[in-house]
């Protein structure tokens, strides 16, 4: 019996593997793992061995692929062999493909699929990447109020191919408004001539189309719900969330929410797939752009320059007072931004959390202070050491504030709070810390 | 009809709202909403509104509180009302709850319940909070190999009210061996008299019972399971882990990341309800530790004193070097933290990472030293610029390279790679900067 761990996840065949295991592999491993052997084959071998595998679950193992794995493939398979995996592809894994394909590319795909195909092509892929339209897939089934549980039944067994998830059906009126949602279970310990529309839950929990994945995923999580229906203004049923979809959405947010606070810009690869070319561009804009901002510490030190003259011990304690002030506000500002992403927190908290951040600063501050306080005596004295202490004090408080409101502040302007906040908040504090430091030092040793 | 969104969400009723609008929401909200809405109130009044909730969905709304809402309530309400609520909760929440009673609150619990729910707590009860047991289900449907469809559909119609997942039901021998799982729909989509063993899937996809958490999250999400069944050395079924559990503990994993990745200890309460003194203790040990790790950097600047003290424009460039060292290594950290969580990276990866990330650097580097040589002759001329370009080129190489290793050593060393790298690999990188900094300034400047 197959138990899996993560490592031994896919028990994927070796590059020397003989034809006979890799056709047992293709034909009997889950698709995932299939979907990510033929990914890690060097380009040009993938569409064969995709071919290979048999018709019957060509689409499924294709749809299991990443969408840049997808791309490549689609630009070398022919399009009626393409056309053909398309036609059973799942219906939000296909729009998104579509999505991504060249014009030439598409063009040619469209013209070999029949026009039901397409249509649904067409309706789904008219949405953003991040709406929850390129979430949304059409594959689910439908009720109608009037139908007995048995007849139920009989429609799922017609429809059941064809649906993403058949333990929630949809009861829709003559104009295709969401009336209700049904569990299949339901419908089998139900007797057989019960109505559906006594059976059904009625007015299910549903998102409008405006929402962002971010929020269908949320709600999902929330109400563990094994899909979610998406509706127009005017109540009727767009498409279904999928759980799994929606699983994978969360995960992209939060990965983008990493890079986000670590200054990389958005990108969606995999790491070790990711081009040499792409990570230098997603890194370098903000390295580059918070040289400017550190130009404000530089100049402070520049306008203190005698204090530093007179007293060089001072010089020691910098990396020190900066660093802790850039710690302290990188962890506020990182608790805030998860506590935002999460729900846990919302824009009017501000208020109560602001003064509650004050007392934990200033305890901190004060520790600080005097974990601090013997090493200033040790390099410079009781008037250095109390110049240190002062400055740890004021700067760990100072960073913890300025951590704490930027993730608001972003949020408040729309931005996304995780964007560059641990990064900025070390290069406001650090000026902010400068200043507080040699003016600090300029008056206590009277210089 | 309700189009839910992340802000309306829960349309709880205010503190003003009378006893019949709380009547009306207590008996028909969603029980996650009822739970949110009696979690906000004062602690007092929380036990009377669950109370009041309908008998029929109490458990179900006290299951949806947080473990802390659940443990408060659980020292208010009288033993005998809190069994009545225990017996209908779901089997992985109530064992969850008791492991966080007091000794003194588990004895009245579990004097107050039948044998059969005991000896269920005590199964789910011994796993320890990170372990798969600590999400495991015993809710779940079970089959023989010899029934029908029929005889299926009829068990499951039997088991069903108290199974937490009915879509998929798991097949076993005599002595529990997992011998097969099978889809509701293929049970009603089946002729009548097919037996199981024809239509179940033989040897599922199941974890072993000492994976992590993290591992079983990551299985689900991998295979688009609803449920993955946990099964010990001998194959023998232990419980199962339901999508909406792994999902809530790859949250709470993904949380716990953010905190140690900017040196927070981990820690789940709520933001919003966390205490003064535990985000004090939480947040107080790395900024004290990283202190320490601060004196290289200072001793690095003393040993440079004179350097300084001929050149102090030198001292201008401090800050933006070290922290452009500090950001380009947390770049490298988070990615890398990030992309071995996900398992886009495995340890294995490190020897192709390191080469690509060597080129990366060298490019961001140069980019940077570009970026800082015009400011370098603004502020001290040629030979400071040639100095401060250089080892920006330097520190940005050695920082996204230490931001790179730290998170697979961590992980060599059984380490969480989140933990403390943003803020260790700063520490690391500022003070091998100062060295470079001072010793390239030494040389260059001839002092």
């Amino acid at each position: 019996m197959p138990i899996y761990d993560r490592h031994s996840m896919g028990h994927l065949p070796s590059a020397h593997a003989s034809k006979d295991t890799i056709a047992t592999f293709l034909a009997s491993a889950h698709a995932v793992d299939v979907a990510t052997w033929i990914e890690q084959l060097p380009v040009a071998e993938r569409s064969q061995q995709l071919l290979d595998v048999d018709p019957g679950r060509r689409a499924n193992v294709f749809g299991k692929m990443s969408l840049a794995a997808q791309t490549d493939l689609a630009g070398t398979v022919a399009a009626a062999d393409l056309a053909r995996i398309v036609t059973r592809m799942d219906a939000d894994d296909r729009a998104d493909l579509f999505n991504h394909l060249a014009p030439d590319d598409q063009k040619a795909l469209m013209a070999e699929l029949d026009e039901a195909d397409r249509a649904d092509i067409r309706r789904l892929s008219v949405h953003g990447d991040r709406s929850v339209g390129a979430l949304m897939t059409s594959d689910y089934a439908v009720l109608a109020e009037d139908m007995t549980a048995k007849d139920a039944l009989a429609a799922l067994g017609r429809q059941a191919p064809d649906t993403e998830t058949i333990y929630r059906s949809y009861v829709l009126d003559e104009s295709r408004h969401l009336m209700g949602s049904i569990r299949l279970h339901e419908l089998v310990l139900a007797d057989d001539m019960t109505p559906v529309a006594a059976l059904m839950e009625a007015d299910p929990i549903s998102a409008s189309s405006d929402a962002s994945r971010e929020d269908v995923a949320h709600l999902i999580a929330r109400y563990d719900l094994l899909a979610l229906p998406v509706v127009d203004a005017d109540g009727i049923l767009l498409g279904i969330v999928t759980h799994d979809d929606a699983a994978d959405a969360m995960q992209a947010e939060m990965t983008e929410d990493f890079q986000k606070i670590s200054t990389v810009l958005p990108f969606s690869q995999n790491m070790r797939q990711a081009s040499i070319r792409l990570l230098y561009s997603k890194r370098i804009v903000w390295l580059a752009l918070l040289v400017f901002g550190n130009l404000f510490s530089g100049a402070g030190i520049a306008y203190f320059e005698e204090t530093i003259l007179a007293y060089v011990s001072l010089v020691f304690f910098l990396p020190l007072l900066i660093d802790s002030s850039g710690n302290a506000g990188a962890q506020s500002a990182t608790l805030m931004v998860r506590a935002l992403a999460t729900g846990d927190v919302v824009l009017k908290d501000w208020r109560d959390l602001i003064g509650r951040e004050l007392f934990i600063a200033a305890a901190l501050g004060a520790t600080m202070a005097l974990v601090v306080f013997p090493l200033g005596i040790w390099r410079g004295g009781s008037d250095v050491a109390l110049v240190v202490g002062m400055t740890m004090f004021l700067v760990v408080i100072i960073g913890s504030l300025v951590g704490m409101s930027l993730p608001f502040l972003l949020s408040r302007l729309k931005l996304d709070p995780a964007t560059a906040s641990g990064p900025l908040v070390t290069t406001i504090s650090d000026a902010l810390g400068v200043l507080i430091y040699f003016s600090i030092a300029t008056t206590m040793l009277s210089l």
